[in-house]
């Protein structure tokens, strides 16, 4: 086989990145139909339907790089699949007898169906290395950074102090639940498909069953109570915990991108020389490794719908349904890879700015503590009395560019001091749960508390 | 509260039917958020943080009998969302002191979103209910039809014998196995959400973090290890499973539209009368359950999408991407149930004709059991030039309209007589192991082996 | 009929906005099917099938409040559609022998498709009605500030200068073209349905063409030039133009958003008071109405995609594809409205801030107009050479905290004095065709050339 | 360059069929991106911008094989598009002093966008040329079959008679006005690019608009009244048209292969030897073009979404949207013209049996033709009673399996003869305006009307 180089074409660099994208790609699809073909005569030799010598003969022709994907894709417009003409390369390329057995009872919706599980399977394995390596420098950032407060923002309008901690955290909790469901169902959820014509295994007699079950063993996969040939399940759950991930990973991303905007400058990716340059503006450092996991990531959503809308197949075989998976399945894979593999990059890069975001806080003159106000005073005032009180005071602040200390203290109803009123307003002392919110993300990542360890920080 | 009469409005008949439909409308929603409210007064005062007597006081207002959904909704233009509206009135209809402590602590998002995982915990009961039903009745029909031998058809052609038990035991596993996992997410993929306006519930001091379990008890969700106002990972699960389940209803209820055409006849759906009727076609007897199961399911895909696509929420609250999964989570849900509710009707009324099915099967002239005799003849000509034969064979009969049997019985190659070809082509006994593989659904279902009880056939 | 009250229900504030829910509801669909049947039986008395009488009998029959819609529904879950039961009923009500004339020759879908023809056209009058209103306010911003200048950001990085009329003047320019499509798409695409049951009108012997002509003159919808029940390319052309619009309007909303941040503050929502207000945060004034056109343009893609797919229409009536479409294509028109409506609510409330975009284009001490200093050099070094040195340069600055002129004059190959440098980067100096473009927008939408007139600004 | 070989891969034969697919790959982006540049560069010479002998040492450079794309897509992660190190490799190729203008006054999207637009400009043209081909035959179909009766089918139903040249009429209406409508927006609505870094052209100083016109007039593409870097209406359109197209393809491939069952046979696919086979049914003659079409245009949808989704973009220029355009507009392009040219291929290849047609139309007995007879009776009895009184005697006639003209005969109300009845019941006479509807449609195809000529026939 001709060594597997990816990224390829023009649009490579940005959507094929990370592990996932060799797997899902030609090459990786071969070697997925051959595996599935070789591993289909040596199950067969393994309950004594074939000779093993049978099943090697078979085994030993199917490598890659004696079949051309260009022609057997050319040729696959007669049947409307690549395992037609496959099918007929390797019973030409196996030796003597044993190529009699070459695709024994089974059809070539078996053939291709396994190959996208094996297919899947790689791919998730990639994309788990880079989720891996992805979570435990988001791990790092929670627990470096698990007291530095910023601005949190709602409706991307500050509203009150949190810590870069916790939006580390949350990042790494939503990408780790997201990659850890993800290697369940590639772990339990991918079965070897193997049915025949019509899903009934006729063509082995009795066998049929026996068959799958070394089937599954031969390949690693599981094995399946039924044929699924138009029981698309699997590939719904896997595409559904593909977009989930990707969900994430874009959440995530979104926030650096906003964090990075000049006006902002709470974080910035300091790439090697060469990345996040602009063609015109020779000033621009931009987040491009989070902007190209956004790039991947929304992609996702249209793709999983049309893995589901393709879930109505007809039948015993889909008359397009089916077909219309290939592509989107792989591009599903491969741009989730891509996606994960980009923040990866992105965090890697991540320089954080504790003083803007100090700075920031600010920016708004003690506004942002208002809730804080608000529930100081609720107890004297009730809640709503105190909430529009405090509105007012922030809207004469605002208007008259006056600190909202001084108008406060300047409230009959409010009975308290200047300094009292300027304690409350301080953000470092209003951040909750946050800390306690990091820890927790950090456990359950299996890291170790904050702060009890030195060396990574 | 005025009784929820579901369905409603003009589409209610086909879109709102089986349970889930009275969860997800107006009076789902409102009841939701009120019980949100309740919920966390008691969950306050179970950690000491108010007194009992004040969390019943908001408990006892919290009746949806006494808001008004639609000036609710029309209030809610002003800041975005109906909990803003909602916390004015409820605190209004609150006695005496108690009024202060309603929404203590509390952002609108996380009564919204706790809101939505009630709305979605009762309606997935809901769906759960029917699709019990449903799996039963596609398990009698399964194990009855057992060995009934019928038409399997790939690309909408018809290919080799199966039975209308495996079929229907396809469609068992597909459902069954799609709603054991709806369960076993809205089971414990269902958290409440409590954070606060910038997710540090800064404004409960340390008790947060009790507060939030306290909260999860009182309303039997889960605990969540964080607030998740921008983690939407819990909604992207919820709306997979949702969309896998619709994709399992869509294929069975296609399958039946398609096996009840005229042509086919193979099933049809006997509803009482006025199902079914045509305004202008008085002998039509439409599988409209089935249709309607279609209509419902199909819009699933989009769905899940446009929940997929909301998930990239900015910082602590999103713009805009936040409130655009209301309406779409809702349709979800409610459209799923209305899925699976009709696919129940339709399996209830289907009344299955095993000797359409044979004639059907007959049609070809022993065509069908072209794959049978190629394997016979494999062991003597190779797989290939056996295929090649039957190929030519099968083009011969059917071009000339001759029998097969006689086409095959006439070539020199094929050494078999008239008789054993006759017996090769008899579908009956081409049936592989599609009864081992009903057995296998069935024993997975739960259900008692084929054949060995009576009762019930 | 009863007063049509719109928003209704708990999300209705949020999501049915503007006019074109009146008509996407149950009451604008009852009307709308009402309509069609008065028509249908007008259109056969303008040919001279019934009599005139007749017709207007029925047509008397045809008022909304006489029909219940819950029921209507609910009956319509014998036969899939509302139609069936609506025929009853109205034949009920007709009077005498007209009763006989009801629903002549048409099939439910006849009805059905007419009606979704007149809920779209009203749906979408509606949604011109707003999108004129936003896109004059547009273009008065774009005037107003023709040249006020701000920073141009590419990657929500600075890049350049530009100026708040550009960036007005693009918003303008997307949404009245998007806006001006649609409205020829409602003017000349919207189509009668009328074809019987098979799409033959057979039962209308060799009137049936002109009864189509009779009937499209009667509504004022067009005549198509054959029946569509499964050609939904009406349909498809309708979505695509809704979709197209929210996309506008999206762009525009999240720039707002965007603009908005409290650490950009270049535009505010201004609104009257108890809007753009938070349940716990007094102080914020939230983009409100910007979130909220967000909130539901954001649901359109999905919607369309859901049209679209629902377009493989089975032989002459679908089997629930058709049925699919009623409730995402009532969605869209109403999210589109709704879009169109808070965008232009936010642009009425939108306060911008001169002085606050000077100040932010300041921030980075000259780095955005370093594309000028390249082309200035460029002359004398070449390009790539005059690019690699104002990046080195500006790494500089960044880095010290240095003033870029003061290191680009410390440059030999720079040859220029520090004054030449300084006006370099003075960004008012460097807007380009931004005021040409801006006049071109004005100019397309009809609008005076900006600076001509004064009595607006 | 090296010769274009499409369709590649192994899902080349499938996905890329047809000339759409030879410029949305690798090499047509390729020669467009330069196409971008040299013409970048000859406009610039038009208006005197850059010695004409500059520009065309540009052009001379910009030869697609001398650059590695692969290479450049590599490149391509360090600023997130292909463009910058194109430029980078463009301006090194570049002799002498020309190579300072190389990209003059661009910014990357400039290029990527024109480029996307020329992508697009040219697959439209091959799909057209597709399209063509497909409505011709339809065309010829049409007027071939225009009196050949087969049933007309509602929900899969047998419902009453039409004849085969109205089916194809309509799918010829559907595909050529949807056709008509892409090619439209092919032709006027796809502009160049040519803003720099922010929009405003500034680097081009007061010369940018006549840039802008004559780069427009050297690509012969539409001028845009401003830049479009973040107004994706022209994307949008396209994208609607292109979905459009492959609903229209959809409809009339699920058609074909709906008929081609072999339960019903109306029409079968004939291609030549090697297609449609399968590789373990020798006897099976797979519709596999329509297979193929629908296979394709399945996908669409969902990349619409995409598309759609991508369009809310930031500023001046967008943080992923813009990117997560190129692939799935790339993918539309290419399934829409493969969509196409499958049709075609089926189309071509289509047998249509007539006699099969009539055989399925007397399968019912005369229940088709109720309608007809309840239509005779509601003279007499009135519709509603007229509707029931034929429901019962179907539903007889069906259940006793007796003809429903003696069951009609029986009935006292009836008051007709056995042989009037018979008459009513009898199919070829019941067509309504099928054919006028035919000639309609031949009409507006620009074809004679059906009968008046023969040498196609």
């Amino acid at each position: 086989m001709t060594a597997i180089s990816v990224p390829t074409g023009l649009f490579g660099g940005v959507f094929e990145r990370g592990g996932a994208a060799e797997h899902t790609g030609d090459a990786g699809w071969l070697r997925a139909l051959l595996d599935a073909e070789a591993g289909l005569a040596r199950a067969q030799a393994r309950v004594g339907l074939i000779e093993p010598a049978a099943a090697e003969a078979i085994a030993a022709a199917c490598l890659p790089e004696r079949f051309d994907a260009d022609a057997l894709g050319r040729a696959a417009a007669g049947g409307g699949n690549p395992v037609i003409p496959l099918v007929r390369e390797l019973t030409r390329a196996v030796e003597g007898e044993a190529a009699r057995h070459v695709h024994k009872g089974a059809t070539s919706q078996d053939i291709m169906d396994t190959a996208a599980m094996l297919v899947a399977r790689r791919a998730c394995a990639a994309i788990d290395a880079d989720a891996g390596a992805l979570t435990r420098e988001l791990a790092r950032s929670a627990r470096r950074h698990r007291d530095t407060p910023m601005a949190g923002r709602t409706l991307l309008q500050q509203a009150l102090p949190t810590t870069f901690g916790l939006v580390a955290a949350g990042w790494l909790e939503a990408i780790s639940t997201a990659a850890t469901r993800l290697s369940d169902v590639a772990g339990d959820g991918l079965a070897v498909q193997l049915g025949g014509a019509a899903g009934t295994l006729a063509s082995l007699g009795a066998a049929g069953p026996d068959v799958v079950r070394a089937y599954a063993a031969e390949l690693g996969l599981a094995e399946p109570a039924l044929p699924w040939h138009t029981d698309r399940g699997r590939i719904a759950e896997l595409a559904g915990a593909l977009g989930r991930l990707c969900g994430a990973v874009a959440k995530a991303a979104h926030d650096i991108v906003l964090l990075a905007q000049t006006e902002v400058g709470e974080v910035a990716e300091e790439g090697e020389a060469g990345t996040g340059g602009s063609s015109t503006l020779p000033h621009k450092r931009n987040p491009i490794a989070a902007v190209s996991a956004l790039a991947c990531a929304q992609q996702a959503p249209a793709l999983v719908a049309s893995l589901l809308a393709s879930m109505a197949q007809e039948h015993q075989r889909a008359a397009g349904s089916w077909h219309s998976e290939w592509q989107p399945l792989s591009r599903l894979l491969c741009l989730t890879g891509s996606a994960v593999a980009w923040l990866r990059a992105s965090v890697e890069r991540l320089r954080v700015d504790p003083a803007r975001m100090r700075a920031n806080l600010d920016l708004t003159g003690g506004l942002l503590l208002a809730e804080r106000v608000t529930t100081a005073l609720a107890a004297d005032l009730g809640r709503m009395a105190a909430h529009e009180l405090v509105q007012d005071a922030c809207a004469e602040a605002a208007d008259g560019r006056r600190d909202l200390a001084d108008v406060l203290a300047g409230q009959a109803e409010v009975r308290r001091s200047r300094e009292e009123i300027a304690a409350l307003l301080d953000p470092a002392g209003y951040l909750g749960s946050a800390g306690v919110f990091v820890d927790r993300a950090l456990q359950r990542f299996g890291a170790r508390p904050a702060g009890v360890e030195g060396e990574e920080g």
